[in-house]
């Protein structure tokens, strides 16, 4: 029995960002996403009801708070972002492309 | 403003293996575990009251499960254990020491 690994495969089609969920239950989602050199979202924030947990495990991006905050994240950098944390993703890398893990909590 | 970092640095006396706790609500536990070669429980099985979704990020291990499967999670793996699926490491690398994120949810 071989398990499935977060790392490899990657999404043929990473024209845009893929989110994909590992596990989930009523009150977590553990979710795997692939950026390509996208910033995300497009416009305006992230402004979600749940925590989020997350770390990069390949590549590097910047996240920018609306509070003028940036915060670079290489592999393995974790951050805590608490629920209405107005945020946006401004940089992820390519070559690796950035793979992230985020827990909703 | 800087990240902590998953990978480094480890714990300095990783004798026995070392559970942290990297963020926690009611119904969520986000964990770094470092081994390094131990097996455990040391006796009997772990039989958890939480699902649980491991991922292997650095060395390797083997997990056996008490219907005699067993499961060898390399770099990237990552398994999902439903509560009460009495389960046991068996084995962790040494060189490099094996790290794990745990989410117990």
């Amino acid at each position: 029995m071989s398990p499935a690994n977060i790392l490899h495969p990657l999404p043929p089609d990473l024209t845009e960002e893929v989110f994909e969920t590992l596990a989930q239950s009523a009150s977590v989602k553990i979710e795997r996403i692939v950026s390509n050199g996208q910033a995300s979202p497009e416009s305006g924030w992230y402004d979600q009801d749940d925590d989020e947990w997350v770390i990069v495990l390949q590549g590097a991006a910047t996240i920018l708070f609306d509070d003028g905050t940036e915060i670079a994240l290489s592999k393995g950098d974790y951050l805590n972002i608490p629920a209405h944390d107005r945020h946006r993703v401004t940089r992820t890398s390519t070559d690796p492309k950035t793979i992230w893990l985020a827990v909703h909590y």
